[in-house]
C-alpha cells in the first residue's frame, strides 16, 4: 500500500487525519483538492509532500493545457501550500521543468519521483540501521517523534523505515514513540504503523522523552526531518530540538534521517526557514496559543544524518553541504 | 473562592477534571471519597494536597473515634494515595499527631494548615516577583507550566501567583501557558485562572517551550514543585526537565516556586523519589504507553527557588538544606 500514487487519473491518497481509526483512501481530481489536502495535512511528511507537488503539477498540466498563465498560477499555488518541507517546492518545481513536453512527460517525472523516493526509504532503512548497530550496539532502545514511516514518504519511511529494518534483522531492543501534539502523528500514525509491522512499542507524551532518557531507558533518538540546510540544521516536527537537548545531556545520539531531496544547500541555516504557525486552534478550544509547526535543531546537537546516499558525521564537523563522501561500506 | 475547604462537617473541593467548561464543587464525606477524588486529580497540586491530607484525617478522626486500628489505616491509605509530592503524606501526617486530643483539635490543625498554605501562597507572589524584576528586567515574558494558581494550592498560587502579583504590578510582559500533557493542565486549568484574573496568554504544546526560548521569546521559565530535595533537586510535572534544559541552553533563569512544606531535607536527591506512572490510558487508547506523571531537573539546571520564606540561589551553591538565610530586604 502506497501513501501517495497516481492511479487513473487522479492523486490518491490515504488520508492520514482519519488515521488510526479509519483507513480511507482519497481520490484527488483536481489542484484545488489536492492542495486543501496537503494543507488539511490529509497528506504529509517531506518525502511524500515532494511526490504530493509533483502530482499536483501534473493534475494542472492536464486541466490548464492551454492556458499557461493559469497553469503558472496553480504551480506557484502548489509550491507554496505549506512553507517549511523542501520538498514540497522543489517535487514541483521538478515536475514543473517538463511542462513544455506536455502533460504526459510532466507526470512521467512525477511518477520518478515517487519510484525514487520509494528507493530512497529502502537505501536509508539500510544504511540507518548499520549506523544505528555501529553505534549504540545489540537491541538498542530507540526513541522516534513525530511520524517517518510510510505514511511520510511513500513506503517504508526514514527514521521509522530504519526501526522496521531493525526489527526485520531482529535487532531492536524496544521503541518509544512521541505522541506529537497538537495532531498527535506520533500516537496516531507512528503507532498504527508499527503495530502492522508487529514492532511492540509504547507512546510517551512529548515532553517525557528527556527524562527518558535521563533515566537511561533510551540509546538513541532517531527521527526525520523536513529540511536539512547546509550547515547541518534540522528543521523538523516541534518538539525535536528538546528531544535533542534530551540526548544531548543523557549522551546519546541523536539520529536524522531522511532522502537527499530533503537536503537544501541553498537554505545555509536553521535562521533561513520559515517557520510554519497553524494557528490556535490546532492546539486548544479554550484560550489563543502560539502553534510553531516545526522547530530548529542546531547542528551541534546532532549525531549524524542518514541520507538514502551518505552517512554525515555531523559530530566529526561534516555538513550536508561540504560531505565526505566516504561509501558505507568503509563502514563496520 | 477555595479550591479546598472545610464547610459543615465535609471537605468542600473544586472539581479540577470539569474546568475549564463546569465550575463544579464536590463535598467529600468519607475518607474513600477524599482518597478517589486525590486519585482522580479532582484536587491536586502539591500544596492543595497538603491540605487535602490534613482534612482527610479530619475526617477519619470523626468517623473511626473508636476504632484506633481502622484510624490508623485510612491516615495510611490517605498518606499513600500518591507517591510523589511531598505534601500530601506531610500534611496528613501533622494532622495525624493531633489524634489523641481528639477530632476537634485534628481539624483546627488541618485548618491551620489551610491558613499556613494561603499565608505563603501570598509570601511567595511578592519574593517572586521581586526576584523577577530583579532577573529579567521590566516586562518580563514567562513561560510556566503546569498548574500552580489557587487550584493548586488554596487560593493565589505559587509559580502562577507570581505571575499574578506582576500582573497587578502592571509589571508582565506576556505568558505562554504550556498545555501540559497528558491531562491539559496548562491548557484547561492556568488559562482559565489567566483569564480569571485579567490576564492576556497564549498557550502551547509542552514540546515548544524549549523552542520559543530558543527563538527569543521567552526571558524565564517559572513553575512551581511537587517535591524539593535537599540538594535542590527538583520533583515537578513531566517536562519541567526539557523546560529546564531549553532555559539553560537559551541562557534564561529557570525559577521554581514552593512553599516550604514542598521542601523535604529528608530526600537527598531526586534520585530518591518513586515518580509515579499513571498508566497509558491517559495518553493514548490505541497502544501501550509510558507515562510518568513527573520528572526531575536536576539542581544544576535551577537557578532559584522560592519559598514562603527565603529565596535560594541554587545557581550560586545554594541548597534547601543548607540555605544561606539572607532576609529578603537586603535585596532592592
Amino acid at each position: 500500500m502506497r501513501t501517495i500514487d497516481w492511479v487513473d487519473g487522479a492523486v490518491e491518497i490515504i488520508d492520514q487525519t482519519a488515521l488510526p481509526e479509519d483507513l480511507r483512501v482519497l481520490r484527488l481530481h483536481t489542484v484545488g483538492e489536492l492542495i486543501a489536502a496537503i494543507q488539511a495535512l490529509a497528506v504529509r511528511g517531506a518525502p511524500a509532500l515532494g511526490v504530493a507537488g509533483a502530482f499536483g503539477v501534473a493534475l494542472a498540466a492536464r486541466v490548464h493545457a492551454d492556458d499557461p498563465a493559469a497553469l503558472a498560477q496553480a504551480v506557484h499555488r502548489i509550491e507554496t501550500a505549506r512553507p517549511t518541507a523542501v520538498n514540497l517546492a522543489r517535487g514541483a518545481r521538478r515536475a514543473a521543468r517538463l511542462l513544455p513536453a506536455g502533460p504526459a512527460a510532466v507526470l512521467a517525472e512525477a511518477c520518478a519521483i515517487r519510484d525514487e523516493e520509494v528507493a530512497a526509504s529502502e537505501a536509508m532503512a539500510a544504511l540507518g540501521a548499520d549506523l544505528v548497530a555501529e553505534l549504540c550496539g545489540a537491541r538498542p532502545r530507540l526513541l522516534t517523534h513525530c511520524n517517518t514511516g510510510g505514511l511520510a514518504t511513500v513506503a517504508t519511511g526514514t527514521a521509522l523505515g530504519v526501526i522496521g529494518e531493525l526489527h526485520r534483522r531482529d535487532a531492536l531492543g524496544a521503541v518509544i514513540a512521541s505522541e506529537t501534539r497538537p495532531l498527535l502523528q506520533g500516537a496516531r500514525l507512528t503507532s498504527w504503523e508499527l503495530s502492522r509491522w508487529g514492532v511492540r512499542h509504547r507512546v510517551a507524551v512529548d515532553s517525557a522523552g528527556p527524562f527518558l532518557m535521563a533515566r537511561g531507558e533510551v540509546d538513541a533518538v532517531i527521527l526525520g526531518a523536513d529540511r536539512i540546510c547546509a550547515n547541518g540544521d534540522v528543521i523538523n516536527k516541534i518538539g525535536s530540538y528538546s528531544h535533542a537537548l534530551g540526548a544531548r545531556r543523557a549522551g546519546i545520539p541523536f539520529l536524522v534521517v531522511a532522502p537527499e531531496s530533503t537536503v537544501d544547500p541553498d537554505t545555509p541555516t536553521g535562521a533561513h526557514v520559515e517557520i510554519e504557525d497553524r494557528g490556535a486552534a490546532e492546539v486548544t478550544a479554550w484560550s489563543d496559543a502560539v502553534n510553531p509547526a516545526f522547530d530548529i535543531t542546531p547542528s551541534d546537537l546532532v549525531t549524524a544524518i542518514v541520507t538514502d546516499r551518505r552517512v554525515i558525521r555531523v559530530d566529526r564537523g561534516e555538513t550536508p553541504a561540504a560531505p565526505s563522501f566516504s561509501p558505507p561500506s568503509t563502514r563496520a
